[in-house]
């Protein structure tokens, strides 16, 4: 939790003290709001079990985040660490470059072409989500240079997308304050709106607004020309950004002008993939969609190692893996592509999530999380409570018609945040936002507690933002 | 290895024959010839010990390359092993964005603090080199806005520099067939000459050559301006473009320059670092400088897990630490950032470097290496030798005294590795380049077998390409 709530720390051993010494001394921190970093550094999450996960001042919490929309087994998984463990003892790694290749790597791979749609059977591994869509646009400009079609280049993302943090990944990201003083590659890509049901224009239908973000892309592609445009990027349902719901169809819709176009489709299901709608991919069992590259992460290991994956078409592939001339190599990929403990580790996660039914579980109890947070409308700050199955998010206002924001400072997303830490159940701030992305082991009863605890935090929060003036 | 040698595999089992296809079937490999891998599919690399990897068919053979540059602890160590079971089974990963850590992740960022040039006390994590550099630059351009200096954004990088391969990182590498039919973001990089002591202009002395350099440097920047100008990256010897050591003192006047023009120095140790020259950091104890930043990865978890970290000094930490205004975050860094097994894994690395004395072992045996790989320069096909310590490289040519090379088609590199991992060595081969850049394990007896190894299969090389027409 960001302040204005002050944190306060039970008596500490020496130990933690000197471990949260060391941590607020030396590790430069993701997405970090430093001007309360200096002062009150970081809650260290030291121990965790199935659900839950424990800080070292031994507070136990329900984790309502899957560690980042990415512990999809939930935690303390000893046989994915004994996989590991034998993994790096018997070979830990060696280069899969030119001609040298690994059992692990091998089979996840063909593994994932069996899981993902008919078409998608070749694998390009790197160690993450923003390495993984990196990848992808290199990838596709070398593609288009290849088969003749060199100004085909801008990939048009869309605004509140979150694509990653690498240089290009950044620019994919559509999130403006993602951005604030950083430098993008604005000459390689173009942002369409995003399609948001709860901020759309008043009075428009939904098919409505679907038509409208269908014809602003046919619009941008008339403008810009189809001849430089590369490829789409989407989730299939904004993370980060939102949790947005595209209106029905407009995926297919969007892929369908992609397709007409000489567009390629890219989906990034980094956070919908391996379970969280209730598939091990989403594109075409949820959303209809055949993509030409789908790009998975998080879940794929379920974050017990680093790792990502690049799923690309037999098409794709065809031209791919013909060189360039003699010598000629696919000359991209990471030391650490197909890393065997990593791929190790995601073999067994999908091992798990098989032999315990978790997608089962996520279409069995994801309708349910549904509708008992909805349940929370009531609150007085609740602008919208939305998403799919185990991907979900409160949408905090100050003013439920007119849908107007609080101001930045009330930080209503962090006060949130807290009052759900003090009754035992992390989620996450993003601004105004609070994203509930749990492991998908959640069962009924679980959702109860955890429903409970938010409908507290929330008029705890109503409260303390009374006391502050902001309401 | 790739052909011209056909790859002749022992009749084997079902398991191995179905591996193998899926690999060839499934997994995009990085830096691959296509042409041959169609056909011919990879060598499975199933079994690892100590100095030791094994193949799926059984053979055995000295890893001359440690994995890719980073098995830095050799192969098999259970140690590390049980300590990413131990922690993945503790708590595998929970997010390290915002206010929230990991006691591996603190541990380590004060440890690499420790062991750093004594400004670099701050630490950002990533999974790999190339994801390190990419970050980096993007830090050092929001530094640079953020100070007021929104003009300074150029990279100088160097002809044949190997900084990896997201598509900033992959701009700022100058291989030149790294980037075949790759796009690369020119308006961001400018290469200079690299440090080429066997390639210098004839008649040049060293001290004259080292002036040259030099005065590239400072030319450049008078043309481009110092107000346009962010960095300079080097690796301090250049790997991958051909383990180049530059002339005597000239990092330090590079740096020099750098500061009086307030240019960033940025070194990229992915290979260097963690012992190759006999210390965890190289660029201080052996080459007098003092950069801003330093990269690492590879030997930072001697590959055991995918890590890299940018070491960055406090100067720059003080900027990148005041937020842009209220509510800024410094919003760059990935799911994986600290990840805590990977942490764990590099904490069990250093203590094992630190324990066995392994960087005392580089200082007592690389110079034996290097002197006993030299002894191989009479053979007809051997244009130079040289490197450092456990970081060595011969470069093959047609004529020793023009320095010519033989045609690609002739694939000298890929000969002499074939033949060493015919007499039980792997070793890379990198265009007309073979690489030796072993675990930091090896004593004098395995340096005499590698070396008599490749005595036999230098002899061998120049064998069949005389029966095939090259020499």
């Amino acid at each position: 939790m960001n302040a204005p709530i002050s944190r306060s720390h039970p008596s500490q051993s020496e130990d933690v003290q000197s471990l949260w010494q060391k941590d607020r001394d030396h590790f430069i921190h993701p997405f970090t709001d430093f001007s309360l970093f200096h002062e009150q550094g970081c809650d260290l999450i030291t121990d965790s079990d199935g659900i839950y996960v424990e800080d070292a001042y031994g507070h136990r919490y329900i984790d309502g985040i899957a560690g980042l929309w990415c512990v999809n087994v939930g935690h303390g998984r000893g046989e994915i660490g004994q996989a590991m463990a034998d993994q790096a003892t018997r070979m830990a790694y060696f280069s899969t470059f030119n001609n040298l290749s690994n059992a692990p790597a091998a089979e996840l791979a063909a593994k994932l072409a069996e899981l993902a749609p008919a078409h998608l059977n070749h694998v390009f591994y790197s160690c993450g989500g923003s390495a993984a869509n990196d990848a992808t646009i290199r990838l596709v400009h070398y593609y288009f240079n290849r088969v003749g079609k060199p100004h085909k280049k801008r990939i048009l993302s869309r605004n509140n997308a979150y694509h990653g943090t690498t240089y290009l990944a950044a620019s994919l990201t559509g999130i403006k304050s993602n951005n604030w003083d950083f430098d993008t590659l604005d000459h390689l890509v173009t942002h369409l709106s995003e399609a948001n049901l709860y901020r759309r224009p008043e009075d428009m239908s939904e098919a409505d607004y679907c038509d409208s973000l269908v014809s602003e892309l046919e619009e941008t592609i008339e403008r810009i020309g189809a001849d430089n445009i590369a490829a789409f990027i989407a989730e299939p349902i904004m993370g980060a950004g939102g949790v947005l719901v595209a209106p029905d169809g407009y995926h297919a819709r969007m892929q369908a002008v992609c397709r007409a176009n000489d567009i390629l489709y890219i989906a990034d299901e980094v956070v919908t993939g391996f379970g969280r709608l209730g598939h091990f991919f989403a594109s075409e069992a949820v959303f209809d969609t055949q993509p030409d590259i789908i790009n998975v992460a998080k879940g794929l290991s379920s974050g017990y190692a680093p790792l990502g994956a690049t799923l690309i078409s037999d098409e794709l592939y065809e031209v791919l893996s013909t060189p360039q001339g003699p010598g000629g190599v696919l000359s991209t990929g990471f030391t650490y592509s197909g890393h065997p403990v990593s791929c190790a580790a995601a073999l067994k996660n999908i091992e798990i999530i098989e032999r315990e039914g978790i997608c089962d579980n996520v279409r069995e109890t994801g309708p349910y999380l549904e509708r008992r947070l909805k349940t929370l409308a009531h609150h007085e700050t609740v602008g919208d409570i939305r998403g799919s199955h185990f991907m979900l998010c409160i949408e905090n206002v100050a003013d439920k018609t007119s849908k107007a924001l609080l101001p930045v400072e009330a930080r209503v997303g962090d006060r949130v945040a807290f009052e759900a830490q003090q009754r035992g159940l992390i989620i996450r701030p993003v601004g105004h936002l609070n994203i509930v992305s749990p492991p998908l082991i959640w069962d009924r009863d679980v959702v109860d507690r955890v429903v409970d605890i938010l409908d507290e935090s929330l008029a705890a929060t109503s409260q303390t933002l009374k006391d502050d003036g902001y309401l």
